[in-house]
């Protein structure tokens, strides 16, 4: 038998790093703080990309693709830019590797092949594409540039973790051109709100949408938009963000056109992205002691179909029903798997499946041949039933849309009982190392404050949120006054 | 009006070179030897790339995401591997960027940031890969392993082209492990099958499938199987390649199994990929003086509607007749563009779709409205027919089959005139330099003959041909025995 998954109350933090590997979603990599995405893991995130790709391209964009390497002049361009990525690139310095006279059969950095300008693997890409976006808008019938790209980023993290922060990561980072303020401001909002309906319909998780303060913005950014996930062991987890970029790169990269009006402006600009983080916050948000647990809508198999037979008779006739079943299910377009591998015991498989966080199993065996019958049980609720035959194909799309809606409902649930209104710092500190979670409370706007509170606490101010209306108050720090109350967390 | 095109017989590298950045595929970026893929490049790609992906899953394999950065260590580990690659290798030797001390404003690299080993970017992934499969394979019931990969990979080619030859470019790599020889033989075999029918069916380009020499393989492989084309030009291209790799990275990686029989074997190895440069050919071989040629099947613009009208009556009029068609052909799963833009004159749409490809073209003015009758235009051929509107939504189906037929007719065509049987060498050096193509030719199986011919000529031995029978002769250049034919060329 498999080993036992350490549960989330005994080590959460353990919990999440063997669930990771035991669900087969990914390991680490020789790379330090590489990963290497397993075929589980990858289908699911080729199932978010699918989506994701579907939603932008349906609000108007274009995918396309920027070079790996920036050089490091461009890539200094953008001031605030490089300095809130510098102190985490790789760099290429050399391109050619030679045999290292000293080690017979190795190789070294050939010290004639050095680079005369080296080059910064992309940790974003706001400086390459807008040094390029200069050849390409001279006027404002150049604009809008709605552009998307699939693609992987490297940022040196010092601690990393498996999806949560690794140095290489997977993302899409859309880039776009605009000619007023207003139009990039819509774009920024429009496609932070792309990010949280994809969240909330597909990853069944519910998020808030919000403003980033000052000193949680993106470098370079002007405005910061950000969804942010509640997770079981109550620290949030940004989920995807939305930049307003102003006129920061325009300016930097010299990107002028010439409006209907004959003036000459620079261009205004927005970047927003999502990356594998969000597998993190897939497991994070649905799993449980057992494993992993799948919303049905991103789940790579939906329905597993177990076999239980002593006899050669017994298997022959059970795969019978269990094919038709599975033909049948499919014509449905659920994905199911039928595993009738033989050198595997059932107990084995429902583990598997189990572990792997399958929705749906079905179980059958020979006594449920003759009752025309099988068992299904529930991944979410680990719930079992017996089922007649003939209604199993009609009661299965629906399940899987209710175990969809009840995940997200689970997760809301925990989201609205694990945020606390908190007015003075010491209830904040008590919540938070208590109960943890979403705290609520009234910041008077500086960045000194936030910092006082991170510091004494460890929670950050995850966001200004977009709902709820203004509503005066005092800061639980500092006790000067407050627009409107804030949401503080400890944070992945 | 734009600027013309240069003619492929003026000069044909001028030509594509033009060509690529007129239709708007792609274009040098700022970083040497990169390219930026632009939208309507990016369609293209994403279209073959849906397929070939269709085609992987469909012979078992699954997508994972394996690093892209390679320790030095585990690069040189397959010795002949990491010599083919060491000399176009970019290597990252710093993990930080930090202000520059003599330069305000500038940044450098950080001598304090020095990686204690240096990563290779990937050139190609068969030693990280293997360095991983050594910890997933322990019995042959871990067998076979059947992966693919979407990345980029980086080789520091002197010499750049778009598409064709690119520092950084995007494909994908599958890697698989198995029990036998036999069985990763028949991988091999399969796969580069299934680049043929891919290439042919969709890229409606014909190839022939064959062995490399010696010399020519892959670096680490024992066989590499190729499927190769022929370009308008008479230069054949590598379009893609499957090697089989023997046992030579499990032993580099000491990567072993327990055999069903209870002995200890080393894993045999395939990997097989397709790359951007399917752009390449896909603009070679179709294209013409007026711009791109697109085969139906991968145009991210099967059908463009262009309206032509002076007074806002017929604009009006004409543009509810094309939407309504342009409904009714997106019904039928055709990809249509109704071109409404009023600031740009027909002609130069008419222009734009040309230099673009755009497989068909619909023209309907006043007097096509009153007669219920369209204008329709090839661009495969440029002829033009008047169609009655009620018969458009029929006839376009199977027209573009036609078309998607006749490309790959007419490129077959153009190589069975361009494939000439040669029996000594002064017929081989007059053919290749007055009519190219493929010259096929006896060798006598020597690598020194090979380097002799490929001297005196520049024509390289692009395959063994897989097809056609044992026909002993002598060789071409030296004069001794031959088993079979062989197909030189000069090459891409």
């Amino acid at each position: 038998m498999a080993k036992k998954l350490t549960s989330r109350s005994e080590d959460y933090s353990k919990w999440y790093n063997e669930l990771v590997v035991m669900a087969d979603l990914a390991e680490n990599a020789a790379v330090r703080g590489c990963m290497v995405i397993k075929p589980y893991g990858y289908a699911i995130w080729e199932k978010m990309q699918a989506e994701l790709d579907k939603m932008f391209k349906a609000t108007g964009h274009q995918n396309a693709y920027f070079p790996l390497f920036v050089p490091k002049s461009l890539f200094e361009a953008e001031e605030k830019n490089a300095e809130g990525f510098a102190k985490e690139c790789a760099v290429v310095t050399h391109y050619r590797l030679t045999d290292d006279p000293d080690k017979p059969g190795k190789l070294r950095v050939d010290p004639e092949a050095k680079l005369e300008e080296e080059l910064v693997v992309r940790p974003t890409s706001e400086a390459i594409i807008w040094n390029t976006y200069k050849n390409w808008i001279q006027s404002y019938r150049d604009l809008p540039i709605l552009l998307n790209q699939w693609a992987n980023v490297v940022r040196w993290e010092m601690r990393t973790r498996l999806f949560l922060r690794t140095a290489e990561f997977l993302w899409q980072e859309g880039h776009t051109a605009h000619e007023t303020k207003n139009e990039a401001m819509e774009e920024t909002q429009q496609m932070n709100q792309v990010y949280a309906d994809f969240v909330e319909n597909f990853l069944a998780i519910p998020v808030i949408q919000g403003l980033k303060s000052a000193s949680e913005r993106f470098a370079g950014a002007e405005e910061t938009f950000c969804i942010e996930a509640l997770m079981q062991d109550g620290k949030a987890l940004q989920a995807g963000t939305s930049h307003f970029l102003g006129q920061n790169f325009a300016k930097a990269f010299d990107v002028k056109f010439a409006t209907k009006e004959g003036k000459l402006d620079y261009v205004w600009a927005t970047s927003w992205g999502v990356s594998t983080r969000l597998m993190g916050a897939l497991i994070m948000t649905h799993s449980d002691d057992n494993g992993l647990v799948l919303p049905p809508k991103l789940a790579p198999i939906q329905v597993a179909i177990v076999p239980i037979y002593k006899t050669e008779e017994q298997r022959i006739a059970i795969a019978l029903v269990a094919e038709k079943l599975k033909e049948q299910l499919k014509s449905k377009s659920i994905s199911v798997t039928f595993d009738n591998r033989d050198n595997f015991k059932p107990g084995y498989k429902f583990n598997e499946y189990e572990i792997k966080g399958v929705p749906l199993r079905i179980a059958i065996g020979p006594r449920d041949l003759e009752n025309k019958q099988v068992e299904l049980a529930r991944r979410d609720t680990l719930e079992k039933t017996t089922l007649p035959l003939d209604r199993v194909v009609d009661h299965i799309p629906p399940l899987l849309e209710e175990i969809q809606n009840q995940l997200y409902q689970r997760a809301q649930t925990f989201r609205k009982t694990h945020t606390t209104i908190v007015d003075d710092f010491s209830s904040f500190k008590e919540v938070l190392n208590e109960k943890g979670g979403f705290i609520s409370a009234h910041w008077d706007g500086t960045a000194e404050t936030e910092e006082a509170i991170k510091k004494a606490t460890k929670a950050t101010l995850r966001c200004i949120p977009m709902e709820g209306e203004i509503d005066p108050g005092i800061c639980v720090y500092s006790g000067k006054p407050s627009q409107r109350r804030v949401l503080f967390a400890k944070a992945y």
